[in-house]
């Protein structure tokens, strides 16, 4: 059975271990075996910094044993994905392994940096659109970075979003489930993934 | 020659070229070869979407052709590292190459996250500090997220700060050039790095 890592902010919840398990029972209910941060315990070290450094080797070690990922992008404490998360999309991605990721939030990027600038942006001679920042505006017409959603798209992955009521942020599960659903309907779902050479960019239409 | 990819959120700048110029004499004047998005010309696309699909697919050739990276976390429209950036440090820790980062706020991520929070931290029964939305915060006395200072540190990296003058976030090269002073210094320079599994814990102290 192929595993899946299931990465999100959501263990920074109350109710994280809850949460966790809900996934996890569906990851199961698609065929897919789930491995989740937090699932092992993490021996006691000398220092909080020892203890960051030993869960970093956990969560990595957990990702080597996997298939692929379901990443939780859904913006957390701002307008933008939980950078924990993010980092483990580019390191699943660099595996060649098998890519999912979803958003709560269903604005794309563009007018989530339209809301983050209070819309006053400006076209410059440049032909760049800025905020008052001065720094430029991504519009790809993607739902997060293009790293992000082109790492994903192009390995044949998915980026889902579903506008989840606000108490339910981080726990609606819909387009966490979409992730699944595509997973289990990829040809190469037997396969142990593609690696990076194999690619190209011509999937977007 | 090692080639590293230098990455961050200045070629939003409007003098993003001048400043990725900067820093690649910087490289150069420390014995490496810079790769920097932006270094080559995108073709025209059909749409915005495949534009964006394009420039991820360039940007991941950059990364493994390199055999290091130089990550610039510094908070970009918000308290936290452009998730770009990230994902781009998660995908070379991946793949054993050389990594460092730096930031330009001292702050570290716990500092933050107060700020962030505006101070408004309790203690629950479980012994997890949180916000006010409940979500718990990380301490453990590192510059970012465990998982990038963990994948950084982990692989004999470091991740260096620095208080750039506010006018100076996005341009000051100090703690950009601690990085290249310690990868210049590195034993294994040599090398084409270390793969995740030769990785452990065991150097915070």
């Amino acid at each position: 059975m192929k595993k899946l890592y299931i990465a999100g902010p959501e263990v920074f919840l109350p109710n994280g271990r809850d949460q966790m398990a809900q996934k996890a029972a569906l990851v199961r209910q698609h065929g897919f075996e789930p491995l989740c941060p937090g699932d092992l315990d993490i021996p006691a070290q000398k220092t909080k910094k020892a203890f960051g450094l030993a869960i970093s080797k956990v969560n990595e070690g957990m990702m080597n044993d996997a298939d692929g990922i379901i990443a939780n992008l859904t913006p957390f404490r701002g307008e933008w994905a939980d950078v924990g998360t993010v980092f483990e999309l580019g390191y699943m991605c660099a595996l060649g392994k098998m890519v999912a990721a979803y958003s709560n939030v269903a604005d794309d990027h563009y007018q989530r940096l339209l809301r983050y600038y209070g819309n006053q942006i400006t076209e410059g001679a440049d032909g760049y659109k800025r905020g008052p920042d001065g720094l430029s505006l991504e519009d790809f017409e993607m739902a997060d970075n293009l790293m992000l959603d082109g790492g994903v798209e192009r390995r044949h992955g998915i980026v889902a979003t579903h506008a989840a009521a606000s108490d339910a942020l981080y726990t609606d599960l819909t387009a966490f489930e979409a992730c699944l659903i595509h997973l289990a309907s990829l040809p190469g779902l037997r396969d142990a993934g593609m690696r990076p050479d194999e690619l190209d960019a011509s999937n977007d239409d």
